[in-house]
């Protein structure tokens, strides 16, 4: 437990800090405090129960489950709260999409190269297996080659699986366009769609987009984690991939976490409440944080600007400037953000996003990811440009240019 | 949704109780307030970061999930918390161990008649993919027939699952033998145990029991939902079976969920403090409530009696007396039991555990399942003894004997 002495060590060192503000959404969030409320009863004094039994609390349990189903079911054009499938969390949904949509067929599968980890992982374990994979090239600003995508799905293609928005870096994708353009290519095509990043950040309405499947995140709109859940559209068939005692949920079994689903049933509430709002607002803090980093020397944009950009996403390459040091210093000031693609961050390896958008090495590792929420303020911007500047400058300094 | 109508008048016509008596801890559970103080910083206000980043909420995060590791992994005798995998649930944990443990060879597969649905349905979904699958018959008390135990596994033997501690009817079986004989029947059987009803209330190790895996289980310890945990002992190969990033737990994808881990962690403290006390209390209460409901006439106490019975389980058959609509009449005086097999309840058979201890079909379909924890007091049982002999002459007297 070597790594787990430095770690407490770092924390030792760290100390407490006046200001703290928690950019690092994309990998984890705090729970929006109205939220972690509305959850709390569940916990301990009411709906406890397992919804498919005969006694009261299990009533509840049933009745709140069918709830937040129908609600969120709602929020994005669903039918009806079957159509909505809980899972256990964010992984969960969306393996349970590719895993469970392709069956026992053999075919092609077809992906962006810019997608996230939840979805090119699985798609990699079928490829191993048999499938064959495509992975369709973006341009420079992560726009998926429509061109390439369209070639890309023909009648052998079992499953398009792709996001509505790009989690690193903010890339709104013309997914109605490529819902229509996979439908084209074939008609029997199980179109998959991860809207975790989409979700409560810019309109869309799954019969308008005409998908058969669909990620939602809790946690990404400020929800609990550990919970999720699958559009599953009426009559699109999906196997279970994983056994056991099956209640409410068809496709996942185990007993329905009431208190984690009401926390997402609100924390959707929220996002959705005031929505133009929410997103102007958004959309301010995040051209204020990207315009306020652009003005440190030798820094580049990850994605598009404007209108076509994630309104809570802000990636920052700085050159020169070793990422995953700049986020330790950055921490220190009470800044919290990630570096590269968080998710392989372990790997060492440089995003697999921003290689496929062009990024040298170089402006890949030194890559800064943030998101903003409705709960920063302008003060919190402020405090975060002003840490920056003198973090990078240290880190730098650090690290002479060509060696980084 | 005519069945959420219904359910919503149900709940109506319910109403309040002055006493409430939560004894379905089978298939769910509040969570202590206890456990709940535990976790609620850690939804809002600390390690709320990826365990894998390099920021203070993301060190906090890792510290956090390790300590719950090694502290979970030393009451059950592990060597390092790198043994203990966390998953979303105990549906996870299990299916994680069956299909993850068998990869891609073929072979037999051992389990008991009496397992739980979370072992039983994964080695059925295997069955269909050709493995072969031996289901070893019990007595009427419940316990495994070792001598065709012995006979089942052979050198094609690739797995033995099964539980430590029947989650129906409470037998203890004898898993230290159990391990021995799958061991000596073939050197490279893996051996799976589900520990779920066992964890608290028994003492076990699992160097002694000599097990590869081994699941646990938050709720049933009284910490929440959504948190479960597979023992893999240090060189026993198992696969991911649902793919995404990997963040702490090699086996699991997606962020870590701290919150329910806290509360985990806490859980099983407050299990294993006072272990002792705690297990002779639920004793007490467990044979008041067998004595005073076998004094009701003609009912079966199902498994065992005594100390080769869990401490918390008191399962018994009412003839002539339908056992959902007695849950039903339960319920409305604040007693919350379950009845048959409670997983398969929606499909409206009797449990194929009281099927496979001889039970006939009426005496199966009267059954209520019962759970006592720490938490009851003689006076909650006194509550439930007192409700349930009108209770039980009203349902039976509505039920001529004979038609049920």
């Amino acid at each position: 437990m070597k790594h787990l002495d430095n770690v407490r060590d770092l924390i030792r060192y760290h100390g407490e800090v006046e200001r703290e503000v928690y950019l690092d959404l994309e990998n984890s969030a705090p729970v929006a405090s109205e939220v972690l409320q509305e959850m709390l009863p569940y916990f301990t004094l009411k709906a406890y129960g397992n919804p498919t039994l005969t006694h009261k609390q299990g009533w509840e349990a049933y009745e709140t489950i069918m709830d937040a189903a129908g609600f969120i079911s709602r929020l994005i054009g669903g039918s009806s709260p079957e159509e909505l499938c809980f899972t256990n969390g964010e992984a969960e949904a969306t393996s349970l999409a590719v895993f469970g949509s392709v069956g026992n067929r053999k075919g092609r599968i077809v992906v962006s190269a810019i997608d996230p980890l939840s979805i090119l992982l699985p798609v990699e374990m079928l490829e191993k297996k048999g499938f064959e994979v495509i992975r369709v090239p973006v341009d420079s600003k992560g726009f998926i080659n429509l061109e390439a995508f369209s070639k890309a799905v023909n009648r052998n293609t079992v499953l398009v699986s792709t996001s509505m928005v790009n989690n690193e870096i903010g890339t709104i994708q013309p997914f109605r366009e490529i819902a229509g353009i996979a439908r084209e290519g074939n008609s029997d095509v199980i179109i998959h769609m991860d809207a975790s990043d989409a979700y409560g950040r810019i309109g869309f309405n799954v019969k308008d987009v005409d998908v058969d499947l669909l990620s939602l995140s809790s946690y990404k709109v400020m929800g609990p984690r550990g919970v999720a859940a699958l559009y599953v559209r009426s009559g699109v068939k999906v196997e279970r991939i994983i056994e056991g005692p099956i209640g409410t949920q068809a496709l996942w079994p185990g007993v329905e976490n009431t208190p984690l689903i009401v926390g997402f049933r609100k924390a959707s509430e929220l996002a959705f409440k005031d929505f133009e709002e929410n997103v102007s607002r958004m959309r301010r803090l995040r051209d204020m944080l990207i315009n306020g980093l652009l003005s440190i020397k030798d820094t580049l944009l990850n994605g598009p600007f404007g209108e076509k950009r994630a309104p809570d996403n802000v990636n920052i390459s700085f050159l020169h400037c070793e990422g995953e040091a700049l986020t330790i210093e950055l921490s220190l000031k009470g800044v919290y953000v990630s570096s590269g693609s968080a998710c392989t961050r372990r790997m060492l390896q440089p995003s697999h996003v921003l290689t496929a958008i062009g990024r040298e090495y170089e402006a890949a590792h030194g890559s800064i990811l943030m998101k903003v929420s409705k709960y920063h303020s302008v003060e919190d911007i402020e405090h975060v440009l002003e840490s920056f500047k003198p973090a990078v400058e240290r880190i730098r300094s650090m690290s002479p240019p060509g060696r980084i």
